[in-house]
């Protein structure tokens, strides 16, 4: 099943293969040689504008039917139409101007400063910069901190976002991927385990703030007294914060487990694409100032330091964010975050209520439930699925209204797809515990 | 000197350490915290719109002024500003469509189909991506290469990009840096005395088609005969062509040394933004479909592949890509790779005729010539120096006006800055040959 449809894996897939969306290159768009009488019929410009509108609608359509991936699809950036036709490139390190001038570093410092407030660390003693995307964070945090202990061991939850595994094969790192709780947490248990077993090497530790699949948090003190406990002192150990989505919901929420350079970490990242909402996938990665000299080589041609992972760097996106983060504000992003939880909540209510398994971890805005049998409802709300679960992720545009739809819609599908009883809904119980699941036997 | 103005190395920069730009972190724009009247007296949004204009002003002038990096500032996308509202996202694997739906697949393989044709590699035994800039190409090109060969060694110039060093640290690979020729090309006689010492590990090779600073194309033919020489057969050999600005041109110009997977070359990177001009920083890779499967791993949460470096990609530049060359075609871009080369032509010339030192390697548009003593005129002319050279990359919006109106301004200058005879003209004969330099002492 490597190729053809997405299958759902109660029905056939009980192998370890894993099932793939379709091979689109049947259906692409191509490039054509213009004719050359082109400039004068307008032929060309007339198909490409048909082929550009009938795109615009179906994107209308696909972001108005999107549940499944964290992507804030609530975007009017109307008045930033004016820079399109600029290539805006940050080269190199953001701190330090080179000599190419088209770029955006003084939006790009505005939105790292108001990060690095966020996370409580001083402008003389952070360094970061806007990546291409979360990916782009978790690579650059991980390299860091192998470059600060080189013969580290990586420590991650195996139920970490796919990058931090392909970060630890790029980087050739030996990588010990710790067992989780049923929420999706790291256990520290096993974690405590793994230390001990490898107490000559230094620690370089991923913390999920808010899982793929479940959201879950990771319980970042418990990480840190963990750590104390088998005897790592903060010079033997990094500690990377992939915060994905929630690490820029979480300093809205009140929460022990709270993420700030306070207490002993390395480097945080998140996605600006997201939460913020932005055109293109970005995303936003701070560390120590003493750290990213260790990493960094000044690049003579740029005048500058080749610290970051890509070279070239968009700068647009750091504009859009700049423009979002300025017009909301820390106010008007609690009153999102605070929304979004309210709204998750009403979800896993409503999907057990009518007898659909489901988890919600607390503090987090993603609502874990039975995957729907039929792959065209996957592909309608675009949900992403791991093995018997689906998930929603409650995002600033995901309003009761569509949540509404999208519950009536999967409570009249299901009575059509389990109404012969020849096929059971999934049983979760192993995924999210059996105190969540509905499924005919644990129900 | 690691921080503060960029100086001329020919005045004081005599150590080994690099001049570095200005440290931007003065002149930011914050990002400030809406006041509860802002709705109201739309205070905010004014003063949001003021910096905006005066940014997009400051963007007009240094548009204009722009000769020292290969960007091609001549962008008209009109037709695309109505997607600029939506988050799309090509996640993962180009060729598999992931539950993800708001995504623009169908242009970026449209794109890919242009460039396999442009290289001679078959639909069905290319794979590749639209990735988000040179760098991630050279990332994945070298990737790719030593997941085909984990123990191979990679050999590249000392020319080459500094992306290529820095892939070769990310990745703990051997490196070997290669002698270059006086025109920057790879010196194959020192690249055999690697292999020959090398004998018993895999050949990992990164070929510049077209070196940063002097735009100088490493023979692929030669490069290939030495491998063989040396008994390097192609199954314990990867070639990597670092296509960076040169490797769209080439295609359009009568060379012997050409670009074509007929060749035992392993993959091939461009950059998008450089050579075709988008707003953003993109590039394009391509590589044997069957070199893939080695290297990716399948993501569930996506239905995708994980085949590239990041996740999340960008999929605005797909469709920038899809426009521009549906519109100027194979004939539209041969027409401006040959103005390119010839205004190349004609700076150099005159440049020669006016008593400066410079250099122009054959098929290509970059034109070396003596570093400009003032550092405000370089940061003027955005102009990317190293040593005693600087360079101006003749792009499709470089017009023989603008080259006259640079020529015009540093011959002036140069009066100036050498009228009194206490600093002479720099000695470029280390860097491009005593026959190209015409200081005081090889004139």
């Amino acid at each position: 099943m490597s190729n053809g449809e997405l299958v759902p894996s109660g029905v056939s897939n009980d192998n370890k293969e894993i099932s793939l969306g379709m091979n689109v290159h049947v259906m692409c768009y191509d490039v054509t040689e213009p004719h050359v009488d082109d400039e004068d019929s307008g032929d060309k410009e007339a198909s490409m504008a048909s082929i550009l509108a009938r795109y615009r609608k179906t994107m209308v359509q696909r972001s108005h039917h999107h549940l499944g991936f964290p992507v804030n699809q609530d975007l009017d950036y109307g008045a930033l139409t004016q820079l399109q036709d600029f290539c805006i490139n940050n080269l190199g390190d953001p701190f330090i101007e080179s000599n190419y001038g088209v770029h955006s570093r003084e939006f790009e410092i505005g939105v790292l400063d108001w990060f690095a407030n966020l996370w409580e660390i001083e402008k003389s003693d952070y360094w970061g910069y806007i990546t291409s995307c979360g990916t782009e964070g978790n690579l650059h945090g991980i390299l860091v901190g192998r470059e600060v202990h080189p013969n580290g061991i990586l420590y991650t939850s195996r139920e970490s976002h796919y990058s931090v595994f392909k970060a630890a094969r790029m980087y050739r790192m030996k990588c010990v991927e710790v067992d989780t709780l049923i929420t999706g947490e790291i256990d520290c248990v096993d974690f405590k385990a793994g230390l001990l077993a490898n107490k000559d090497k230094p620690a370089i530790i991923n913390v999920n703030i808010g899982t793929t699949v479940k959201g879950a948090i990771d319980d970042l003190d418990l990480v840190i007294k963990t750590l104390e406990e088998c005897g790592f002192l903060p010079d033997r150990f990094y500690i990377h914060c992939d915060g994905a989505l929630f690490g820029i919901m979480m300093p809205f929420v009140k929460c022990a487990s709270k993420i700030t350079f306070k207490k002993p970490i390395g480097s945080v990242s998140v996605s600006g694409y997201k939460f913020v909402g932005c055109p293109m996938p970005c995303g936003v990665q701070i560390t120590r100032m003493e750290h990213i000299n260790t990493l960094s080589r000044n690049v003579e041609y740029l005048a500058s330091r080749d610290s970051t992972i890509m070279g070239s760097r968009n700068g647009h996106a750091p504009i859009f964010l700049w423009y979002s983060l300025n017009r909301k504000g820390y106010k008007g992003l609690q009153k999102e975050v605070e929304t979004c939880i309210r709204n998750a909540h009403y979800l896993k209510d409503q999907l057990v209520d009518n007898g659909i398994s489901a988890m919600l971890n607390e503090l987090s805005s993603t609502v874990v439930f039975e995957r729907p049998l039929d792959v065209n409802f996957v592909r309608r709300w675009q949900l992403a699925c791991e093995r018997n679960m689906a998930h929603v992720i409650v995002m600033p545009n995901v309003t009761i209204g569509k949540l509404d739809d999208f519950l009536k819609e999967l409570v009249k599908k299901r009575k059509d797809w389990y109404k012969d009883g020849d096929v059971p809904p999934p049983c979760l119980a192993s995924d999210i515990g059996s105190k969540n699941c509905l499924c005919p036997f644990h129900k």
